[in-house]
């Protein structure tokens, strides 16, 4: 194997390490009054129990899924005997990512709190270091995935073959499907545990009785701050783990079989390529944590200066590495190591300007928040319209970044040799560069994660500071760091969206790989007239009619963007469902328990916890199974034209559909928090009671549906293509 | 020419000249007491002085885009000189459509009210006959239009030349362009002047001030009843007219090339088939419209019976009909006549499903909506969630069945030869069975509009009887006719939905053709190798490595699916602002002109009618003008592939978008008139408002962004057919 290689579990290593020293160090800190204790034990218990039982109905899941890949491995032979084992660790990583995360946030909070009471730089400093501990722990479990399956696949399949290659590499995509997989449940699973609590909370509490946010007052309140952790903690790492295993996985995979036909050193360069440059990121990304640090008294400019610093730094310099890696990868010699680096750049671009534009759309500071808070003047309706208006609209800069991404990461890769662009040759070097360019924008998201999950930890600081009645000094300091935590992140949500599609993209080529290697087991068949092992992607293409007026391509394109939607709307249902329970116990508890609203009564917080709970777990199964059942059954139905139609509309749509809901549902909030901070009449006015309206629709655009279609739309590729076998097997057109 | 030809005109002559006959009669009815009178001609001439002011802009534009084409025609040759007059004359039929529907709808609606003072039959017997003129006046016109055409072209390309047939049918498709334009205009102009002041009344009116609907107190209500005029009649008018021309049009383009290789007879017969089938709809239409009667004193029960007979009746007949027309021109040697016939049933089926899908998600008869209203128990925020969820899960019906009615429709026109479905002649065969099931879906358009344009005047007589302060009995009876039209309206909006999708696909295949005659005009130029005029579909794709791993189609795909998004995102907006400016006015006149809530002030209802007019004019230019431009843009910088990719994405993601809008609106609409019924709380009460606040929402939602995909879909493929010649001459990629 490439020495280069061991360059992967060193940083794997590293990562977890300064992952421990940094959780070590938070927990050293004190985590202050009985009360908080208290408190924190109260979330932290909730969020665990509510973690177990999703893992429960998680691994039934998990369980018939491997079985059902068993059976297709040994008992039919159409995958190879590696894949439930694959499937499943993929699965028990990413499960595990979201539990470190979850782990640190419910002791974090607490102690940021505490913190919080002597000065902001301090609780900065340990809200931000536990983020970092989320960060390096997914990027570094993602990548001790990835070294341990490429070593031990490479003891039976020796990568000195180039054929072999390609078999470990495309088995390792069914790592990234577990991961996708589990994913998919902790977001839709946490994603409507958090909204119902949060949108029941909001309804009673906020509107209906005009009690501030986070009031230990209102029964829902502890079930709010569980969720903020199983949802905006344990769901978005397990998502950002995905994202990053699936980005690399589809490049190696991608690599080998681009360049099959080449040689194998040229295989062998495409696969290590992807690995290193997520490997110097972690090292980037370690350093410039280092970097995040501020003067006492600092402001809330400095802090936002600091945290852009470290972030924008490690962007940089990732950009910068990439021509050093690539060029001692790929060699000097031909001009593969900066035409590929220039992919890498066209992406990173990307990311960069679908955060900033990102920050523009949903930021109060910036025009089309403000205006949306005016909308309130005129009551409820014209703030969803208006909401709903502008996350249309600001989807059009994001998709025309990523196009230019997708174009320019492509003709950089081929040397812009426009006149043969569509060449079996340039073809396969052009969408190495499409996937490779989503491995630049995720490279270091080591330190881009740490600034997104420092987010909620700072969040439910404020929660127990609010809760213990602590100083509302300490509250309004962690109201900062909360709100600097939103616009920070937007730059991580605009590599992750971006991220995803060109990853699908780099997915849908190994699916027409994937059908190239079943083809290739059944003797003597002919792709297009052409020996199987030879054949081209546009081989396979003209092999199963895969033309753009082929109707089962159009077929499959409105089944694909038709998923988008009608995952969001099961999603939203199962959201709206779950608060309205919420809302009725509430109001119940108001009622029925005497003193609740002097402070004499104490709520029945519990129940609240309970019906969370129930309602995630019961509604995550439909939205979450769908996703996995209609690529087979449409691969059945439509065969593999119906299948790459039903990709592409479900990209195509679902992109948009995510970038729409995620920057509606974060406008509505931050609008709110604009009226808040005392325009259109501040807090408690007619216009507060039409935001926070905005605000609790927003709520599952933003945090349930909106974030699971990114993962959507790679699992439908996935599992496609762990599929493809029987797909070639079986299909009606 | 072929003697079956002058069917068309003879079916246009008697569309036409029923439309008369009924507009005479329902002219000579009473207008009613003087007070009606005056309200009519009040809101006769805010309406007609709108349209006026829409119909200057609009001019201006098509000057603009008619001198364009000229100079493509006459100064670079890409175009044949026909072009700029048969754009012309689309748009100026589409508008005329409009203007003679609402100017019918305009004298209806009081007549109307004024026989609903006697009984429901009455009633029903005036508005149902004049929404009759609108459907015989827009079937009429379209057939006028192709006739007169088709007849002119042929004396200077006699049709006996194959090639010549091709020009004919094409130039053609530039008139159903003209005739886009202005129905996107009519329909982005109109829905915002209604949704503007339609919100603005509401949201002062019922929710701040608990006037009922219509009341005269209200300064916005007079807006509003002309918004209905301008929207839902001009508006649909222009829409459907669109539709209908489109469908024949498009299928007449594909029936002329696709079976060009064939021979010249076939093709002739291919070119006239989809303008019998719209003649003989129309005669049976006319008959099904006399089958709408009931017998004084009946109930809504069977005034729903006689309506739902007549649509049926109409369509069954279409169905049957279709055989005999297409064994008549395609003869019974072949199975040609069968296999297309049967293409047409899938169509048929499948507008029947999507009608009956959508008054499933929309109806209040069904559980999804009470669901609905049942939200409303926990307030606004709980509406908007529940209704977004609806809205989206209900797009999977329709999706599905249209995916069936174009594999099934394809599959019967090649007599389902699977194993050879993408050879070239089956291409062709098979998209033009895509194409005519469109025209099957359409072809009873007369009786289907009359059901549809029913519904507003209804709703328009209720707003006339509330304003004349009538007998509150009167009031309920067009309650009962209004209730009723938006229940048939659901068959009508599932065939207008259903077949805009199959014409998209229509077109998609004229793009290709078109771009082989841009190509053949190049002396000496092949494609794929092959002599231009004899090339395949498949040599077009192959030539311009239209593959759906080209990174143009796909860049394509995510603009067109934005698009979708972009152009709903502005429309809302423009309603959201305008919406905002009507509810300042109205707060303001109930503040400063005294005795207004006690009947003893007169609104200034001028001023209303003013920012309508204002805000409709100002609003409704970008939107429209994007629809036009980025085609032409995307095929400059992506080329041909690019253009595809847009199509396709748009298609897609455009089609699901505009049934989640449509139903999602309907739902809370209709949620609305539950809760008025007396359930959850009834009329003022808390649930009413947080419903009233989910109808205003949905106001944009079904009748200003929603409607306007289906025009959006079918304009930017006529822009790149239009356009095509420039595309081939210079573009980037």
């Amino acid at each position: 194997m490439n020495a280069l290689f061991y360059a992967v579990p060193v940083a794997s290593i590293l990562a977890l390490t300064f992952a421990v020293i940094f959780y070590c160090q938070m927990k050293k800190e004190d985590e202050g009054t009985p009360t908080m204790k208290r408190i924190a034990q109260f979330v932290r218990e909730g969020a665990m129990a509510y973690l177990k039982q999703q893992y429960k109905v998680v691994i039934i899941v998990f369980a018939v899924l491997a079985i059902f890949f068993a059976v297709l491995a040994y008992g039919f032979g159409v995958q190879n005997p590696w894949v439930p084992f694959a499937f499943l660790t993929g699965g028990l990583f990413s499960g595990l990512a979201g539990y470190v995360g979850m782990k640190t946030a419910t002791f974090a909070s607490g102690r940021t709190a505490n913190a919080c009471r002597k000065s902001l730089n301090g609780g900065l400093k340990i809200a931000f270091r536990s983020g970092a501990v989320m960060g390096l722990t997914v990027v570094g479990l993602g990548l001790l995935d990835i070294a341990i399956w490429f070593i031990v696949l490479n003891a039976f399949y020796p990568a000195s073959e180039a054929q072999n290659l390609v078999i470990i590499t495309t088995t390792m995509l069914t790592f990234g499907m577990g991961a996708s997989t589990q994913a998919l449940f902790a977001r839709v699973g946490g994603g409507i545990y958090t909204k119902a609590a949060d949108v029941g909370a909001d309804i009673v509490g906020k509107v209906e009785t005009d009690l501030p946010e986070d009031d230990p007052r209102n029964p829902a309140t502890i079930a709010d701050n569980v969720g903020d952790n199983v949802g905006d903690v344990a769901g978005m790492g397990a998502d950002l783990y995905e994202s990053y295993c699936g980005s690399i996985l589809s490049t190696m995979a991608l690599g080998a079989s681009a360049f099959y036909a080449v040689s194998p050193e040229m295989q062998m360069k495409a696969v290590l390529a992807p690995m290193l440059i997520a490997s110097v990121g972690v090292l980037l990304s370690i350093l410039s944590i280092f970097t995040v640090r501020t003067k006492e008294g600092a402001g809330m400019a400095q802090l936002l200066k600091s945290m852009s610093f470290g972030t924008n730094l490690a962007a940089i310099l990732s950009g910068v590495a990439t021509f050093g890696i690539l060029a001692l990868v790929f060699g000097t010699q031909s001009s593969d190591w900066w035409h590929f680096s220039f992919s890498v750049v066209s992406g990173l671009a990307a990311g960069v300007i679908i955060g900033k534009a990102t920050e523009y759309y949903t930021s109060h500071s910036y025009k089309p928040t403000q205006k949306l808070a005016e909308a309130s003047k005129t009551g409820p309706a014209t703030v969803i319209i208006n909401g709903v208006g502008l996350g249309m609209v600001s989807t059009a800069i994001p998709v025309i970044a990523i196009v230019c991404a997708i174009v320019l990461s492509y003709l950089f890769a081929i040397g812009f040799d426009v006149q043969n662009m569509m060449d079996a040759a340039n073809l396969s070097k052009g969408l190495y560069g499409v996937a490779i360019a989503a491995v630049g924008m995720l490279s270091t998201l080591g330190i881009t994660l740490a600034t997104d999950a420092y987010g909620p930890i700072a969040d439910n600081a404020g929660g127990n500071a609010q809760m213990s009645e602590l100083d509302p000094e300490v509250r309004e300091r962690t109201d900062v760091l909360d709100a600097l935590g939103n616009t920070t992140a937007a730059t991580g949500k605009g590599f992750a969206i971006g991220s995803a599609a060109l990853t699908a993209l780099a997915l849908l080529a190994s699916y027409i790989e994937e059908i190239k290697i079943a083809i290739d087991r059944i003797p003597g068949a002919l792709i297009n007239g052409v020996n199987a092992a030879s054949a081209s992607i546009q081989d396979v293409l003209a092999e199963f009619n895969v033309s753009l007026m082929n109707p089962a391509v159009l077929a499959g394109v409105f089944v694909g963007s038709m998923m988008a939607f009608l995952f969001c709307g099961l999603t939203m249902n199962a959201v709206g469902r779950a608060a309205q329970k919420m809302v009725v116990e509430v109001r119940r508890q108001f009622h029925e328990i005497k003193g609740i609203l002097t402070g004499e009564g104490t709520p029945d917080y519990k129940r609240c916890v309970e019906i969370s709970t129930k309602a995630a777990q019961h509604e995550m199964l439909v939205p979450s199974l769908i996703a996995i059942i209609v690529p087979v059954i449409v691969g059945i139905v439509l065969g593999v034209a119906g299948v790459l139609g039903l990709l592409i509309g479900g990209l195509g749509a679902g992109f948009v559909l995510a970038v729409f809901m995620s920057n509606s549902g974060g406008a509505w909030d931050n609008a709110k928090k604009y009226v808040e901070e005392g325009h259109c009449g501040g807090k408690n006015s007619e216009c507060h009671h039409a935001t926070v309206v905005g605000d609790t629709v927003g709520d599952p655009f933003k945090d349930t549906s909106g974030p699971s279609l990114n993962i959507l739309i790679k699992l439908m590729s996935m599992v496609s293509i762990v599929m493809a076998g029987l797909t070639v097997g079986c299909h009606l057109l």
